[in-house]
C-alpha cells in the first residue's frame, strides 16, 4: 500500500522523512481529502520505529495544515484548498499559512484544544480537566445572585465598565487579598478574563524576546506556552515534595538575570506540591537579593484538604517584588472567566493599557455576580462545601489507584488543589493518550508541563471535573489502557527529584 | 513660583525642556507627592508657548510614571516610591518602569482609559462613548434569557467550553452571517471577547514587527493602537463621504506589500461614512489582484437609519481574502464582551491557538444568552427598536448642532452607526477636552483616529451613550467650551478629502 522508506543513518530526522513523504503524497494529489493515514501503532510497527517518531511526524503534518487528527479518531487529509477558499471568478485562494507571523514552536500546541473538545463527548470520563465538575458549579447560587444584581442595578449589569474592573468589585478583591494574608489597595488590582489572561498580560508588558524566565519543573503548561510565545527563554528549577527546590535557585540567579520567576507555590499544577514556609521565605529573600520579581500563581489556595497553606509569597514581601495572580475558575465557575492581578501601581498601570488593547474590560455580569457572592458570604460557604467534596474525590482517586494500578506505578497524595501527579516509569504517556481515548478516559500527559526532559513517564490526573462516582471507573479504564502499552523491561530507580510523597 | 525657561532655538523640543524641568524637580524632591502642576492653560500663557506643547510635556511626565492627571482634575505628582513599594527590612523597592518591555509609542494611550473613567461620573454628559446607553440595554430581555438558559441547561451556563466558542452559538452566528449576506460554516467562526479581542488576535497571529498595514484615515483608534503595539507600520488611505478612496489605494498596493487592509466600510468609526457598492467591488478586486487580505470591521451594520447598507466585503469575495469581525456590543450590550471573527479555516485554526493562550475562551453565560436571543428572534426585534431610538438621537444631535454651533463648524449626517464627525477648523480639539470637562461634557478628539496629520480640528460626537434628552444640553455645553477656545483668525477652505455631506 504505502511505500515509505526511512533512512536511520540520514541527518534528516526520521520523523521528518516520514512527514515529508506524506506531504509529497498530499500536495501531489496522490491521496484525496478525507484519506486516513495509517494508525500510528501500525505504521510504527511497519517501519520498525518508535511510536513517538510517528507521533512527531503526524504532529508536523498537522502543523502544516495538511491533515487533522483527533485523539481516538485517527488522522485524515484535509482539503488542500478548503471549501470557502475555492476560486471565485478564477481568483486563486490565499495561502493563509504563508501569511502567518513567524511563531516560536509551542510544544503540544493543539493538546489543550483537543482536551477541551473531548469534554464535549459524554462517553469519556474526564480526568484531564482541572476545572469544577458541573455538579460542583453552584448554578442556583449564581442564578439568584444574578437576579439580585439585576434587580438592584438594572442595565448596569450588562453595560461597559472601567478597564481595571468594576470599582466595587476591586474593593471586594482587596478585602479578599487581606483575608488571604496579602493585603493591598483596590488601585493595585486589575480584573482579568481569568488567570490565563493575567499571565498573558504580564508577559506582554514585561517580556522582550530573549528574556529569561525562571519556572519550576513541572509547571502549568498554559503559562509556559505564554512565555514561549513571547519568545522568552525558560530556565527551570527542579521540584520535590515541598515544591520548588529553592536551594537550587541561587546558582541560576547568579548566572542569569531573569525578567521574573513564575511559581505556583500552593497546591501546584500539575504536581500538587505545597511550598513550605521556610522555602517561601528563602524565595522572597532571594528575589530581594537578586532584585528579580516573582509572579505568584495562586489559584488553588482555597482548596486545602488537610492543612492550611502558609501565607502567599506576596504576604511575605514588603518591598513590592511579588505580582499575585488568582482566579474564580476553580472555586466558583470557570465559565465566568474572571481572575485578577494584584501588583504594584506602576505595573498595574501598564497592565491596564495592555488589557485595553486586548479586550477593553472583563465581562460585567461575571464581575458583579462574584462581587455579590463575596459580599454575602455565599462564596465562602460554597468553598467550604467544595473542600469537602474535593477531599472525598481525592480520596476516591487514591483508593482506586491503590486497587487498580500495577505496583510499579507511583503517585503523590496532594494536600489540596485539583491534581494528582502520577509516575509510570518508562511509559510513553503521550502515546498512551490514544489508547486511553479508546477506553473512553482522558488525562493530561506530563510532557507539556516540562521545559527540558521529555518526561514521558508522568501523567496528571485531575479529580475535579468528572462526577465523583465515575472516578473509580475512570481509573479502571486508564489502567486497562496502561496494561495494553509496551513498557521497557528494565526501568531504573526513580531519581531523587522524582520521589513524591506528599501529605 | 516656578522658574522654567524654554529655549525655542534649542534642538531639544520645547515640550521636552518643560518635562525635563519637572522631572528634575520631582526626582530631586523639590516638590512632594500630591503637588499640583500648574494648569496647562496658565503655563502655556506664562511661557508663551502653544497649549499643545504643555499637553505633550505633561503626557511625557505621565508616561514616565512621575505624575498622574485626569481630565478636569489637573495633574499631580505621584509618590516616587508608591506605598506598597516602601522598603521592608531595608530592601529597596523595584523600579517597575525599568523592567517594562520596550514598547512602541502609542499616541494618546491613556485617553480611552480616561474617557472610560469619565463615564463613572454622573454629572458629565457623555458624547464620547460609542456604546449603548443604559436605557437602550434590554436588561429585562437578558434577565429573562439568562433565566431560560439556566432553567434549560443548569450548570452548563457557568462551565468552561471550547476555545472556539459554544457549539450552538457558532451555528447561530453562521446563520447570522448568512442573513448578513456573507454566509460561512460554523467551523469558520471564532467567538471572541468583543471585537477588540478579534482585532488583537488577528494582529498577534499575522503581524511581524515592520509589517505594513493599510488603514483608512480616520479610523478606529482601538485598532490603530493594536497595530502600533504589534510594531506594524501604518499606511493610510484618505476617505471622503463615501468611505475609503479606493482610487487612491492602488498606488499604495503597487509600492508596498501590506500584510492586510483594515477597513470599516459600513457606518465607519469615527466618520460615519458608508462605502458604496462600487467601491466595495473595487476594494475586493484589488485585494484579489494584489493578493492582500482584508480585515472587515462590521460592528455597525445593523444600525442603519436611512438606507440598507450594501453587502459586506466578505459577501463579495468568493476567494477567502476577507476576514470578517463583528460584535454584540453595539446592538445588545457591551458588558457581555462578545464578538466574533469569520475567516478561512487555516486562519481560524491559528486564531484559536492564540485565543487559548490569551484567555482560554469567552465567558459562557454571555454566549448562551445571545444564542437564545438570536434563536427566539428577540434580538432582531430589539435591533428594530434600536434603529428607531438611534435615528431619533441622531436627529436630536443634528438639530442641536444646527441651533448651537457657530457657523464655521461643519459636520456629517451619518446614515447609520453611532457617530457624527465634526470639523472645527483651526481648533485644538485635544486641548478643548479639558475645557469641555469643566463644562461637564465629553467627546472624542480626532487625533487618535489619525495616522499622519495631527488633525486637531476634528471631534467625534457619539449619540448612543447619554440619554436622548441630554443630547441638546450636551451640545450647548460643548459649544460653550468651543467659544472659550482661542481660534486662529484665518482658516483655509476645507480640503477636498475633508468635506463630508453624508445622507
Amino acid at each position: 500500500m504505502i511505500d515509505i522508506r526511512v533512512d536511520k543513518t540520514s541527518s534528516e530526522p526520521v520523523y521528518q522523512q516520514i512527514s515529508q513523504f506524506f506531504k509529497r503524497m498530499i500536495t501531489q494529489g496522490k491521496v484525496a481529502e478525507g484519506w486516513r493515514l495509517p494508525p500510528e501503532r501500525t505504521l510504527a510497527k511497519t517501519l520498525g520505529v518508535n511510536r513517538t517518531t510517528i507521533l512527531n511526524a503526524y504532529r508536523d503534518l498537522k502543523e502544516s495544515g495538511l491533515v487533522e487528527g483527533h485523539v481516538g479518531r485517527g488522522t485524515s487529509v484535509l482539503p488542500l484548498h478548503p471549501a470557502t477558499e475555492s476560486p471565485g471568478a478564477g481568483v486563486q485562494p490565499l495561502r493563509w499559512t504563508q501569511l502567518l507571523r513567524h511563531q516560536p514552536v509551542i510544544p503540544c500546541e493543539g493538546l489543550i484544544r483537543d482536551l477541551l473538545q473531548l469534554t464535549e463527548r459524554s462517553d469519556v470520563i474526564i480526568l484531564s480537566m482541572g476545572l469544577p465538575c458541573h455538579d460542583l458549579v453552584p448554578a442556583e447560587l449564581m442564578r439568584q445572585a444574578l437576579e439580585d444584581v439585576i434587580a438592584g442595578r438594572g442595565a448596569d449589569v450588562f453595560s461597559s465598565g472601567p478597564c481595571e474592573g468594576a470599582l466595587g468589585f476591586r474593593a471586594a478583591l482587596a478585602d479578599l487579598m487581606r483575608r488571604r494574608g496579602a493585603g493591598c489597595d483596590p488601585e493595585e488590582i486589575l480584573v482579568t478574563s481569568g488567570s490565563q489572561q493575567a499571565i498573558d498580560l504580564i508577559a506582554r508588558v514585561l517580556l522582550e524576546p530573549g528574556d529569561y524566565v525562571v519556572v519550576e519543573e513541572p509547571s502549568y503548561f498554559g503559562a509556559l506556552n505564554v512565555f514561549r510565545q513571547a519568545q522568552a527563554r525558560l530556565l527551570s528549577v527542579p521540584t520535590d515534595a515541598h515544591g520548588m527546590r529553592t536551594d537550587l535557585l541561587e546558582p541560576i540567579l547568579l548566572r542569569y538575570r531573569p525578567k521574573f520567576i513564575y511559581t505556583l507555590p500552593t497546591f501546584q499544577n500539575p504536581s500538587g506540591s505545597l511550598l513550605s514556609l521556610e522555602r517561601r521565605r528563602q524565595l522572597v529573600e532571594m528575589a530581594h537579593r537578586f532584585r528579580v520579581p516573582v509572579v505568584e500563581d495562586d489559584v488553588y489556595r482555597d482548596l486545602a484538604y488537610d492543612v492550611e497553606p502558609p501565607p502567599p509569597l506576596k504576604g511575605l514581601d514588603e518591598a513590592g517584588f511579588v505580582v499575585y495572580v488568582s482566579s474564580f475558575s476553580k472555586i466558583l465557575a470557570p465559565g465566568l472567566r474572571v481572575g485578577w492581578v494584584a501588583a504594584p501601581r506602576p505595573l498595574v498601570r501598564q497592565l491596564v493599557l495592555a488589557k485595553q488593547l486586548a479586550d477593553l474590560h472583563t465581562a460585567t455580569p461575571s464581575q458583579l455576580v462574584i462581587e455579590r457572592l463575596l459580599g454575602s458570604g455565599a462564596l465562602a460557604r460554597h468553598i467550604g462545601d467544595l473542600r469537602q467534596a474535593y477531599r472525598r474525590r481525592r480520596d476516591l482517586l487514591v483508593q482506586a489507584l491503590k486497587t487498580e494500578a500495577p505496583e510499579w506505578v507511583t503517585w503523590t497524595v496532594p494536600g489540596g488543589g485539583l491534581h494528582l501527579w502520577c509516575r509510570l516509569p518508562g511509559l510513553a504517556t503521550t502515546a498512551l493518550l490514544a489508547r486511553a481515548a479508546e477506553e473512553k478516559v482522558s488525562y493530561l500527559p506530563g510532557v507539556p508541563c516540562f521545559v527540558n526532559e521529555p518526561a514521558e513517564q508522568y501523567i496528571r490526573l485531575s479529580f475535579s471535573h468528572c462526577p465523583a462516582e465515575q472516578i473509580p471507573e475512570g481509573v479502571t479504564r486508564l489502567m486497562r489502557a496502561v496494561r495494553r502499552m509496551p513498557r521497557p523491561a528494565k526501568v531504573g530507580a526513580p531519581r531523587c527529584a522524582e520521589t513524591r510523597t506528599l501529605v
